[in-house]
């Protein structure tokens, strides 16, 4: 595979050196429970205590601190319902530019108040992917600001990566890093760092089985987009890019899938022994340990946490109870 | 006041040495929105990450680890319904040794379950003090196990001690460290560690005002028993001891009391901005800022996050929403 320049080790470096001022050091941390549990040395990296609550600070910010300045004045621009919403409202704030938001019209009102707090312009359209398309063109043609795609885009796929990275320097030799799979900015990102950066590491991804277009992608090596997807892990539902998908298909070893049903387990798992709040999911990773889909006996196992951001008053043990 | 060689500085770093073993070094953890909203830089001593999730820990098996292993043979006891009970259960299986617990019988069923887990050995007895009380001076007769009262004994506020310690040592210049205060144990040993290793330094202490026998106690510099204690921080019910009360008298800058709805309110907060888990007693110290009642414009104030012991099927906000 022809290494991208825009995502070649130095893309991935400059980047970290790029966002470092303004995102955080997340740490990493372990538990000796979780360890007895899967017989296995876990380390989790914890980008739930990222800015806004996710990884999807890293590349957000990367993008945005890439743009030249005479772009910069004219903001940049996204349709998100979820965490990217927020980071790219959030990086534009850093550089005093201004970002719009498409939002659909169903989004939970948290949502909505985050990206206003963080200072993102919102306009609202109908909830389907035709209405947000067309809504950001016309906010594209009537602002010229920057289309910031959540994942299909080199900078943002750069900035993501940036985790994996801390995560390989921090922790040294890992045999293998999960990450939960959507749209594949972080999973591709995180391919590209151990590819690069941690030799004979292996990259895994984990999706749930009720948004498996990424599991059949793979498995098939042709894309296969997501279709309906019903999932509690709403950051996992979109389907892979055409950037994207090259990568995980070039630099991720293994796709496994989990059940909805112990998606909740993991989450509530982690909340409870671990103490930290995660998002539906950040769980996916630890379900598939659960399920016992991977052979991590004896090794040494890195977990991207890829946010926190919940609703406390709608829990899933709330519904299932 | 004349230094008891039991918590003496060498004491508590001897504390710190026999523990370390066993114990996690817990992370600090800061936030930007929390020192822009209280315009102070806060740091947050995550003792919700310790063993057993919470400080207990460090008092429970220091306390364990200081005894002769003589009497280490018939184990060790006390009456407690919350962190104490999970504590000493664990600290004694650390040793192979024994924990008798006498537990109300209306504890929750998920704190009977994890002091089980650990290995604790359940007495249960009627909800009163007298009850308890009673019930172990006859395991206590029936077992010749050494009593570990949850604060008032010198090892366990030696342990607490090292909370502090851990702080000063990793953050360094910290104009005070706030500390919620039930019986002592922690605030006391707080301000033991304050007044040796932070010169300069203040100890203050936050209580819900709904069980403000500490302050009164303090302000009134008599011992004033707490009497129907009416809080949701359930850690910060009990009265202060006679052993933690004088070093409180001695070392503490103040105590000040939060209003219910602040503490709610608090650890809400925590919970959504910093994405982890604290209990409602946790809170107090945060709630006592949220209230304006510690001047801390400009400074570097240390929080000590006691502890993440919740039932998640049974959180303050379903109740109050």
């Amino acid at each position: 595979m022809k290494i991208n320049p825009n995502i070649a080790p130095f893309a991935i470096l400059e980047a970290a050196k790029r966002i470092s001022p303004f995102i955080n050091r997340t740490p990493v941390l372990t538990s000796h429970t979780l360890n007895r549990l899967f017989n296995a040395q876990l380390f989790l990296k914890c980008e739930n205590f990222q800015k806004v609550g996710a990884f999807k600070a890293r590349g957000a910010s990367n993008a945005v601190l890439s743009l030249d300045k005479s772009k910069l004045v004219n903001g940049v621009a996204t349709h998100s319902s979820g965490n990217h919403a927020q980071a790219l409202s959030w990086a534009a704030s850093l550089v005093n530019s201004k970002a719009f938001i498409v939002m659909p019209s169903n989004s939970s009102k948290i949502k909505v108040a985050a990206v206003k707090d963080y200072g993102g312009i919102i306009t609202f359209c109908e909830p389907t992917l035709a209405a947000r398309e067309t809504t950001l063109a016309r906010i594209l043609d009537q602002t010229d600001a920057t289309e910031i795609h959540p994942y299909n885009n080199e900078s943002i796929i750069a900035g993501q990566a940036t985790a994996a990275l801390e995560f390989i320097e921090e922790i040294g030799e890992l045999d293998m890093i999960i990450a939960p799979v959507g749209g594949g900015g972080l999973l591709g990102g995180t391919s590209l760092s151990v590819h690069y950066f941690l030799p004979g590491g292996r990259t895994v991804g984990a999706e749930p089985e009720q948004a498996n277009d990424a599991f059949l992608s793979f498995t098939n090596r042709k894309f296969i987009p997501s279709v309906n997807p019903d999932t509690i892990a709403d950051g996992l539902r979109t389907s892979l890019g055409y950037i994207t998908f090259p990568i995980i298909l070039g630099h991720v070893h293994s796709i496994v899938t989990v059940s909805e049903e112990s998606i909740v387990k993991a989450m509530r798992y982690l909340w409870e022994r671990m103490k930290i709040m995660v998002e539906p999911s950040s769980a996916v990773p630890v379900a598939a340990l659960m399920e016992n889909k991977l052979d991590v006996a004896g090794k040494r196992v890195g977990i991207i946490i890829s946010g926190g951001n919940v609703d406390l008053d709608d829990l899933p043990w709330m519904k299932n109870g």
